[in-house]
């Protein structure tokens, strides 16, 4: 596995880095960018992994999502991945629709036609990425957390709840908590994953919790002003199915924030913080 | 002098706004951003000016600065103007050159044609934008400080060496110190200014000096792994007509920085800490 390098930045004291690599899930090249701060020479850091939501590509956090800073002090690598497979032969263009797609690949492995090629973001942000970075930097794997945003928020909360032993803390911003209920997610998984609604609850955090999946505890944030609040996002869904399952749920209504990332910067030193405190335990 | 609202978002407890206006000295719609951090209703704050470089509009530093954290900590008003006047009936295409025109005002009044009707950046800059937003925003014009990135770092020296009682502070990121020897600025100057040297002064920082212009101190950063140090930048000619005019300089050599807003944002709240303490003495 090699990777190719796009672009190192240094800021706030350690390596901004833009990486490409040639995919085996996705069966196409995949950038990602990965924030290492500064560190003594054959230490191994906590590393964190930041899902993007629908539109984005690793650059929208890398260039606005202000983490630097707290990675920086805190001593935490970011890995920001793409939010789907790109390129010319590759299904899904995004004129046609920014919530399916080239954009949008709500971190599922597709199984239905003509997606199931390229579309294995689960297989790619859960397996292979983790093991391209862990090989190429100094990540400590047996310290990983994820957080995410909408679309990117419901990728971090299912892949904690699937994969509680990996990741030591798990928070989002304004996520994706119940797609089989909300139009991106019926639109999405059943676009992916065909009509069999019983394949789609192991990609919604509501539904794993009511099935039995179990978490440490989430911190998730969303804004009172957020345009998607009432029909995609629902919080309340989460709420419920927390408080019924006995999962710790830290869920703050931020007053006239929306879902842009004006608001996730405000708050990423408050879930970076939140994760060092775990990472670290 | 009306403005309209392009975008209001709610960030770190203020608002980020954009704004847009027919400017009388541009003859073109204006496009600007100011962050107002959370205030008691009726208090007036203290407002840093920022000036952008080359190619770049407002948008940059409102999404890549990370200033509203300090801003917001600071009790500080942030106000980022485009960097020329745009629109199709603008000379200076950015298509032919991106170091001049379009995108790149340099700050002066142009005498030269078909460039002497748009580009009056030094007269918006410090005069039509400041009215404007004294009147529509919560700002206390007894308190203002300037600061900038390359061209943008030279417009906000030649500010406050000629405006020294409206600056009580100034500050730079990479700026282009001596524009009358570099290629940058001999084109633009030559440009927009004509071929005698003598009305290029007022808009040199090192020369502007040199010819008696005093200033309280400067900060001044600048990455040693800037592609643009040794032929566009020289910090040392700045340092030398210092050092000559017993202006105090605070000049940090920043090693493995670069000239990106990777850069800008990593030193931002150290300089906004500068402003702070000088707009608050």
């Amino acid at each position: 596995m090699t990777i190719q390098t796009v672009s190192l930045n240094r800021s706030h004291g350690g390596v901004q880095g833009v990486y490409k690599h040639a995919s085996r899930e996705t069966k196409t090249d995949m950038t990602f960018s990965v924030y290492v701060p500064a560190h003594k020479d054959g230490t191994k850091l906590p590393v964190v992994w930041y899902l993007s939501g629908l539109t984005c590509t690793h650059a929208n956090v890398t260039e606005k999502g202000e983490y630097r800073a707290a990675c920086a002090e805190l001593g935490l690598i970011f890995v920001a991945p793409d939010t789907s497979p790109r390129g010319e032969n590759v299904p899904g263009d995004p004129a046609n629709a920014y919530d399916f797609g080239i954009g949008a690949g709500f971190y599922v492995d597709a199984t239905q036609e003509p997606f199931a090629h390229n579309y294995r973001m689960w297989s790619y942000v859960t397996e292979e990425l983790p093991k391209l970075v862990t090989g190429h930097f100094p990540v400590d794997a047996a310290r990983q957390s994820i957080l995410g945003h909408s679309m990117g928020g419901h990728g971090a909360l299912t892949a904690a709840l699937r994969l509680p032993d990996r990741f030591r803390a798990a928070s989002a911003f304004a996520p994706i908590v119940a797609p089989s209920h909300v139009p991106w997610g019926i639109k999405a998984l059943g676009g992916y994953l065909g009509d069999n609604k019983r394949t789609w609850c192991r990609h919604d955090a509501v539904a794993l919790i009511e099935c039995g999946a179990r978490y440490s505890g989430f911190l998730v944030d969303y804004g009172d002003a957020d345009s998607f609040l009432t029909e995609q996002l629902r919080p309340e869904l989460l709420k419920n199915a927390c408080e019924q399952a006995n999962i710790p749920l830290t869920l703050r209504r931020q007053g006239g924030y929306d879902h842009s990332y004006y608001f996730i910067s405000t708050f990423m030193g408050d879930h970076l913080r939140w994760h060092a405190a775990r990472l670290k335990a």
